[in-house]
């Protein structure tokens, strides 16, 4: 089976695009051939020969020696039309677009579902990481009990420098464009929106439960500054864009709390040492305990080696089993949901505003500390976590927030 | 696939026999029976009924219901026995026995090959992480230049006592025992074997290289005193017992060395921070880069979690492809072996003893550093790697050797 040349269809040649071209051109056990990559831009240099390119789609899709489409496009409304399309003419298909497969995750089980194609993405979570494949293969008779991990590496990256090099926000954040880090848009990425669709992504595989993006808090670094910094510095910790799902209750007929906010985490903590470009999850479960993933979590490269494994799986027939979400579905009678996420609990934050009227939509149920100066304020408090949610995506507000 | 039901009949009832009952018992997603244990002795307690247990092992190896043999006794002989039994009569086998597959790496292979049986053995290295299958299925494209692990329990939970809380060597060792870390014959643990017959199995499915114990160097930590630990300490550095293999020279025509020995890591290595019964692997490729696995590495649970993964791996028809392994040896006409191993270079080691004639079959090719004092000598030196042979298994020696 792995002899067999593959032949491939792509669409985008960005960072990740590049990153797979590079790695498929030094692999020496995959033997796949790139047929052509569908680009937007007529304009653009390339690095690679011209005539491997198209600017109409069709000239992929409608291909029929293709063994597999590569979707790394940034546009995600764009992808969906290409990868649906592509599922239903009977391709497999290898996707690294978080944003894509957490808006459409439902649509797209049933479209795999329906044509008993493939639809496979390590690369859209945890960079180079194989996070998604071992939550769904190696976890899936384990009770997992939770999961929590640094998955942007631009936060990531922007938190480390200015946490160990006293760097500013604006200038680490145009670092990590230049080097690639951060995606066209850093406003997903700093805002929490890509942590937040590979939430969804990681509680697919480690729950069995489907979520949209709207139903799950997610805040941002947007507005993190030095104040932060140094308040988490004085206590011995740093401040992280963490993404966590857990499970409450009793086991099966519980509830799950996933959220994707920066948190404070400490020397002891697993994701402490989990600095720059780098990525980490941490899954806990009943009987193999805390197990730690570390690794590369963005670049052109690490994200291509995660895609070409995605390749190389699909030579041997693989296609995630969804194991977690059938039974679940069984169970259910119909795809699991929101119903099972718990938005109603208290947590405990560190909010910095400069005026009172900025967090006044923040149920506060108990303040434990509160400083004031005349550059800036900041308490600890308990909050309902829903009320959190009228921060979410806001890009008029200026306050922080971070779980202790 | 999932749904049927899966008869197991299980050789031993120690510590990861009576781990996976446990997991297996409260596990909901896999429907698995454990038809008959096989265990030695008939006058020991046993914490289930007793109808369990048989004393005769044609009683598992003849029953014709079984989906899996899953074999798990101390003895390494008697385990290879049973596992090629069981083999020939078509069943598939999950094993966690280290120093059985170590031994009889090559025969085990051809029994699979011959009888188009399944062995698979997650539980066999790395604890509960799922350091093997990732491997063998993630990075089987990639070109991996090297692994190096924490893969023993027992010599890192007593090294992180002795080095985070000044406790000696006997009793940290006696607890470890005492907490089921340690295996019942703490000379492989400590001597560094078990060290070695990990890695011995993490060379053949990072690199598709069959070594054979003898072939590569294992120190261990038997002789490590506090002078050691004060050394480490002052300079900012831990003791780790480490497996390492890497690839040298040009990619495909290259060498590789594999060894097993303690090795100093400082503050900056991602294994400083792995600290007690933890396992951590780093795996290094040409486009992934670096990357980290971390979770406990031995107990009841932990091991037994592992097993049960490969059990319920066995649900799916999953097997070990060993692409490596069958790449390399249809490159060369013959399963790759110690051909392949480098054992002809210069190391710096720290090397401490108490009489310069201990040390005398050691070729130092230059000295670095040296102490004398009346209760204790040491010097930092290059040697040449294979006069360290003269050191392997030498219950005599008391001179501690790690690797700067």
């Amino acid at each position: 089976m792995s002899d067999k040349k593959i032949s491939i269809g792509m669409f985008g040649f960005g960072c990740v695009g590049q990153g797979l071209y590079d790695v498929l051109s030094q692999s020496q056990g995959l033997q796949a051939n790139i047929e052509k990559i569908c680009v937007k831009d007529k304009n653009k240099k390339r690095k690679i020969d011209m005539s491997y390119f198209t600017y109409d789609k069709k000239d992929v899709l409608s291909r029929n020696n293709l063994d597999v489409i590569v979707e790394l496009i940034d546009d995600a409304a764009e992808a969906f039309k290409i990868v649906s399309e592509a599922m239903n003419n009977g391709v497999n298909v290898v996707s690294a677009n978080k944003k894509m497969l957490a808006e459409n995750f439902e649509a797209l089980y049933n479209l795999q579902e329906k044509n008993n194609v493939a639809l496979i993405y390590e690369g859209s979570a945890g960079g180079s990481i194989p996070i998604i494949r071992n939550l769904e293969e190696y976890y899936d008779n384990e009770l997992l009990s939770s999961f929590r991990g640094i998955l942007n590496g631009t936060c990531n990256y922007i938190l480390t420098r200015m946490e160990l090099e006293n760097k500013n926000y604006d200038e680490t954040l145009k670092d990590a464009q230049t080097n690639g880090f951060a995606e066209s848009n850093p406003w997903l990425d700093v805002a929490g929106y890509d942590t937040l669709y590979k939430t969804i992504l990681l509680t697919v595989h480690s729950f069995g439960l489907i979520l949209k993006p709207d139903q799950v808090l997610n805040l941002g670094i947007q507005n993190v500054s030095f104040d932060d910094i140094v308040y988490a510095r004085e206590k011995g910790l740093r401040i992280k864009m963490i993404g966590t799902g857990y499970k409450i209750g009793e086991n099966g007929t519980g509830k799950f709390r996933v959220y994707s906010i920066p948190q404070f985490v400490s020397q002891k903590d697993e994701l402490y040492n989990v600095n720059y470009e780098y990525n980490g999850v941490e899954v806990e479960g009943a009987f193999s305990c805390k197990q730690t993933f570390v690794g590369k979590g963005a670049g052109s490269h690490p994200t291509g080696s995660a895609v070409l494994s995605d390749i190389s799986a699909l030579t041997y027939n693989y296609k995630y089993g969804y194991k977690k979400l059938k039974k679940q579905a069984k169970a259910k009678g119909k795809l699991p949901n929101g119903e099972a996420l718990d938005n109603d609990f208290e947590i405990k934050v560190y909010i910095r505003y400069k005026d009172k009227n900025e967090i006044k939509d923040i149920e506060i149920t108990s303040v434990e500390e509160e400083y004031k100066s005349a550059r800036t304020n900041y308490i600890v408090a308990n909050v309902k976590f829903k009320s959190l949610f009228t921060l979410k995506g806001n890009k008029e507000s200026k306050v922080f927030v971070c779980a202790v």
